[in-house]
């Protein structure tokens, strides 16, 4: 298998990006090539640091940088040698089985869907990001991709999930809910009655109904659909919640105890470990014709290793084709509103 | 003044509110009135245990009440005489100044809505919830009142919160965000995009740009402008990981070290009321003629008492008035898209 990683994407960038490339090395079959994009000088410097097996890496080299706040669509127009672009242009020759990058999100998402052609029975890919909960991992789908989402994309967005959910997580029956102001079937705007009315008719699917924001961590759903500017928001907020309130009960802990704060400490790491996405690698991009994965901005290399891993995962049992099949098999008319 | 509080509304309801009610008498004007509606009997037994000055209360007796899991639109339908459709029906008949309800909020929403005519140059009312964070109170709007809300009504929604956050939350010149996806202006939806054009007209406000989920924590804005499906989902996905995170910072604690745990219990104690929404009492209906508070369904005594103060503060401040007047000082066109 080929995976390539865009080198130049992220916070961190190449330096963690590099660095998770060459830990992944080692978990990866010996058939397995990697493919780093990017600036070929610092790449190759990098490498040489490193002490990696050079000659089971290939380097592209990619003259331009995406920055992580630039506008996608205008810089991928302007920087048709960005990493990223280069990145999904070799996905789109098949060139590349997987492709991966921490940069700019919505550059990455639009490189790969205007580059890589949709799947068959899908109209609009979807970014399915797992969120660490207490009672076990919730995906969010769609946490991004699409903004001007129909009914028929969120049930796809359902379906895509579930077989995702099922397969790698190794969740056995998924309980897909979706996101809605309240139970009843009455509740929520005409995109979340509809799409109620399509995950109803689709028996393969394992419908639980309608969920509220507290829903997500209170273990009842495996897979949490929304179209993707409140799956955007609801990642985001969960993020700036976690850090807020570690945040708080410091502040609260130097305050009236400094000795107390420090037997504390271990223990917020050990919590922070638990509820770490850094595990998860990255977000799916479901819906594209091969395999993409989004990472966080923050991406280490620890991060870059499991989206390695999850690509591989994710390219090796054939998920894309369960999709597929699934969706063939369902009569829900992809042209519907 | 007059204050009705819809005695039966809430999980703890009728004995936390009538409680709540109680504790407010001792802290109101002495030509200050309140106003209990639900089953007397009940109402009135409840008051002789408490040993309230019932002189000073006006029982108004509704025999049904709307359960919190009903239908809002068919429970208003069909119980007529429900605590809530009773609240209402005074407001509307100007025979009280203020509506106190913790019960369904749907249909404390929608019997305001129908009951209590609109504000002048207010197309849509919105629910205005104030989130306590670490840097500061910050208003969500709108939190769930609206769920088809056009540009038109998320620029209300602004104005509105701005006005509640200077007068009542005493904040200078309050910071109004747009919730999005990301910062640049080009982010978004139609709606938001659109919502943008009519913020960044009106030079009142003091207008900062877009949000990101996590910003709400960062301290950069003191309102949130957002449309109500989205608030709903805010505000209770935030209550939800909230809850999440104690719970998992217990067991981790239990698990590792017990005696930790105990030394750990009053601080977190000290941390939940430093950030809780008792305080604030409930959420405002802005953009109705009156004044209208809806309280979280699991308010107690204190989130009522604290309710009824609020209420009298936004109708002594004459809050309404303010919002109508800057409404009428702006050309933004109401019948606009």
């Amino acid at each position: 298998m080929r995976i390539a990683v865009d080198a130049m994407g992220g916070d961190h960038a190449p330096d963690e990006i590099i660095k998770g490339a060459v830990e992944a090395q080692g978990l990866l079959d010996k058939d397995d090539e990697l493919i780093l994009i990017g600036l070929e000088d610092v790449i190759r410097s990098q490498l040489a640091d490193l002490d990696a097996e050079e000659d089971k890496i290939t380097i592209v080299h990619a003259p331009d940088v995406i920055g992580m706040e630039e506008s996608p669509v205008e810089s991928l127009r302007k920087k048709r040698k960005s990493s990223i672009a280069v990145m999904a242009k070799l996905a789109a020759r098949g060139q590349t089985d997987a492709v991966i990058s921490a940069g700019n999100t919505g550059a990455c998402v639009a490189a790969c869907q205007i580059r890589m052609r949709n799947l068959a029975g899908v109209n609009r890919p979807a970014i399915a990001a797992v969120l660490p909960t207490l009672p076990g991992p919730v995906i969010i789908c769609d946490a991004g991709a699409n903004v001007a989402c129909r009914p028929i994309n969120l049930y796809q967005n359902a379906v895509m999930s579930s077989v995702y959910s099922q397969r790698i997580l190794e969740i056995d029956r998924p309980r897909v809910g979706l996101m809605n102001i309240g139970g009843e079937s009455a509740k929520g705007n005409e995109l979340v009655k509809k799409t109620r009315e399509l995950l109803l008719a689709d028996e393969e699917l394992n419908f639980i109904g309608n969920l509220e924001g507290h829903d997500i961590f209170d273990g009842v759903c495996d897979v949490a659909i929304c179209e993707g500017f409140l799956g955007n928001v609801v990642l985001k907020l969960t993020e700036g919640l976690v850090d807020m309130m570690f945040k708080a009960i410091k502040l609260e802990l130097l305050e009236t105890d400094k000795k107390l704060a420090m037997q504390f400490k271990p223990l917020m790491e050990q919590i922070y470990k638990k509820y770490d996405y850094h595990e998860y690698g990255g977000a799916l991009l479901l819906g594209v014709n091969g395999t993409a994965v989004i990472c966080h901005g923050a991406s280490i290399d620890r991060t870059i290793k499991n989206a390695i891993m999850a690509s591989k995962k994710f390219y090796t049992m054939k998920i894309n084709d369960q999709i597929v099949e699934h969706l063939s098999n369902v009569s829900v008319d992809a042209n519907e509103e």
